[in-house]
């Protein structure tokens, strides 16, 4: 159980108390999830008017907060701070015993770096690499000639297959494939014949992937997630894409081969993109946009097909307002005939100007 | 090889025989699949037609069917009737020997209550309770700390992550991740940065999750499904998400961080939500909605963005027609100029009257 | 190291050179990705362009292609020339050794063909058969009663559930689940019950099946993917689905229960289709159509509610101007209340006129 003092808490993350010192804190919440004996924080001044709801008994505050009821302690970034301490509380234990355990199967050639952990039941193929510190939970299987760097964090029964690259830091959630076979096949004669998928994946350093995600191998060279990318569960990498640094893909996104994702380019969970196009640095693309063409940095796509979002979400407005325009329509369409029936019956009137003019 | 009489199946059900009843029945089918000496039922009464055409030997049908070619038992719900016929008759083999297999894996302090069946290289983490008659086939990882309850099913490959509580007579199909990390991440001098998830995943009793689907653990606190409720396959979970009693989530559904789904709610297949968001108790979403905000209770929402569904259906009609109007419209700006045109030529003869008026 | 003269590669091919034959050949890329001492190929004429700036050192051609700077070789169908070299320099190790793992657990009643190759930590049932061949990955779960055919590719993680039926030279990409229990329930009094999965899964000859991808058994009978079929990644297939002979289906693509989907047709990414409805031969689904009724052959359907792909690019269009209409529409209407009031004004001069017609 934790029990640290707010003085301890203030010193730790460098804030300064205002209100009563006379606090232990054992744990800590969201503002509107907090119990008394919790800290909690206030980053988004959308959640101001919790600041006096929170059942929490501190919470940790910017610079510019005015005074509450509660203790507060101000720091310069509440998020980060927060963070700080929820990563210094957080469960430490690694779930995985040191060393190898009896019952993994490990090829004869491996190569292990130094505090290696794996877990029950996990296999390493021939001639495959794992950097220190990193640590293989129960049922991993390694195909052969894999690398892997240090620190990398590989959850139960992720698979990655022959000749895969995994870069330093990465952490690979459940049920996660790395190097599953790209969808190609040369249709001829009748049927479907599958082409050697030969290529391979490379994850970068810090990359996280999702839990049961599938990333599949090249046909030929890599299909490559750059460094500090993160992928959410249930994504579907094709073969040859590439993904720039630092991007972020939300959950069941779908990116189809050959397409190019540039840096910090952010995709909504649902997204599918075609293949062979190539998005922008810095572009954002909605949730369950279907991408069918490229996109130029620092924009935002949504909608089906994806377009630019303003226009997208004035085309959904219109949209909304098409049965009423229908009927006004066919009103004004009577209105017109109206008029020119109204206009027929001048004519007898005006019989020789009309003919003077067409 | 199933054999009973009509007359015991009758018996079975509390149901009365209308027509032969010197039959054997050998198994069930679906009504249009059946073949001779097997039973089907009829609920549904467009399938009325399909009584005089199926090859089935006999009929289940409601009290008000009425006379037919074919033997048939009358009872009250056809359906309920046929279903309990067929958990009578389903495989009863739990396909997993008593007992503990020797190649499992489990921590020296975890608890197993009374009939557990533990498959082949299954792994349980340290601190562990597994409740009484809970079958574990082969290859289920569980993490430390985790609690799962009663007369559980839980299917091979199936990983459950440390801390995560499980009630009784869950149901998990094969490949499904409870537990695994939620998508956050604080974006600090131009990269992510982890934020810890420390929390669980708390599945309530009667819970069924489909295979690989992925629940992720809460940022902090609990990512609830809560007791009764159905989840199809490849569903996606995020962290905080809380989900009320006996609510049913078709296939590949995809619902954000903190959005809470009320009681007795049904999801098409395909939908997406938004995080943050409340959908209320009984709404019907349809497959494929993309869900931006809350719904209230009892509402029908379908579409991207999710609006009611008689409006997005009259707007899908809509737009089918507006190819066409855009076509007339043209005509009648046409016809609209040609009007101006007209009175513009009859100017000379008012000129004093339209002096007066403008 | 590969290391294949360019006259060891044309005769390979029954191909001619054009251009120098002092060429030793290391490998194989894709026309824009081809580095020195490697051959590509060219088929696309979109892609003509790269045959003068390709880094590669020769290029397989068709009979009909031009001189070129570089040497090529032609031949009837460079594609399948490329794959023929692909298929011959890929990586033929199958990364399982010969024989049983000691770490598998195999029921005493199985029958294993000739040269089955069985991985570590593999568990195959009881009464199942493996037929001659055929390779199990590290990590598969094999039911009870489960028959798979020869030559099949099984890869790590992947499980088959009690009484399903693989074909031969069937590939299984990792932790796909053949088997899974359908989602099937009746609601009554308040809560789902589960109606018993009877049915099993069949997958013909030469069906692959992509990773994580589901295909949940028959509530009754069976879900049949016919011979030929290829199904991508993270793909759903309902109960009592019917796949007939030679589709392909792309990433995420849901398939609700019992519907049925022809010859030939090939459906797009995260496309999703409702149940009991049939799918046409040779049909096309455009990717993220979301299909609410059938499908004729031959058909081409995209968008949502997938609609004949012509009709619904027309409608995407007319939306984009849907804006623009609504604008011009509001002026219209100004234009026709101006003339409206102008022909009143003009009453007075012809109240006798009127009166007549009114």
């Amino acid at each position: 159980m934790l029990n640290w003092t707010i003085e301890k808490i203030a010193a730790f993350l460098g804030g300064e108390i205002v209100g009563s010192r006379d606090l232990t804190i054992s744990g800590l919440a969201k503002i509107n999830e907090a119990k008394p004996g919790e800290i909690t924080f206030l980053a988004n001044p959308k959640y101001v008017k919790f600041a006096a709801e929170t059942n929490a008994s501190a919470i940790i505050v910017g610079k510019e907060f005015e005074a509450s009821d509660k203790t507060v302690i101000k720091v310069q970034d509440p998020y980060l701070a927060f963070m700080t301490l929820a990563k210094e509380w957080a469960d430490k234990d690694p779930h995985v015993d040191p060393g190898i355990h009896p019952t993994a199967v490990i090829a004869p050639d491996v190569t292990l770096g130094a505090n290696v952990r794996i877990g029950p039941h996990v296999v390493i193929g021939k001639n495959s690499r794992i950097g220190a510190n990193s640590i293989l939970h129960a049922g991993v299987v390694i195909g052969d000639h894999v690398t892997i760097g240090r620190d990398c964090l590989i959850y139960p029964r992720v698979s990655i297959r022959e000749y895969c690259r995994i870069g330093d830091r990465v952490i690979l959630q459940n049920g996660a494939v790395i190097g599953s076979d790209g969808f190609g096949y040369a249709f001829h004669e009748g049927q479907y014949h599958k082409i050697p998928q030969t290529g391979i994946v490379t994850l970068e350093d810090d990359v996280e992937i999702g839990a049961n995600t599938t990333i599949d191998r090249a046909a030929l060279g890599e299909t490559r997630i750059a460094r500090g990318c993160k992928i959410d569960n249930l994504v579907q990498i094709a073969h040859n894409v590439q993904v720039d640094d630092h991007s972020a893909i939300a959950a069941q996104v779908g990116i189809s081969g050959s397409t190019q994702v540039g840096k910090y380019v952010r995709i909504g969970g649902q997204a599918g993109f075609v293949g062979h196009i190539k998005i922008g640095d810095k572009a954002i693309v909605g949730a369950q946009a279907g991408v069918t063409k490229g996109i130029p940095e620092n924009a935002f796509y949504s909608g089906y097909p994806a377009r630019e979002n303003m226009k997208a979400k004035r085309e959904e407005a219109s949209l909304a307002r098409l049965p009423e325009l229908l009927k006004t329509f066919r009103r004004l369409a009577a209105r017109v005939e109206a008029l020119e029936s109204r206009l027929a019956e001048q004519k007898p009137h005006r019989s020789d100007s009309d003919e003077e003019h067409t």
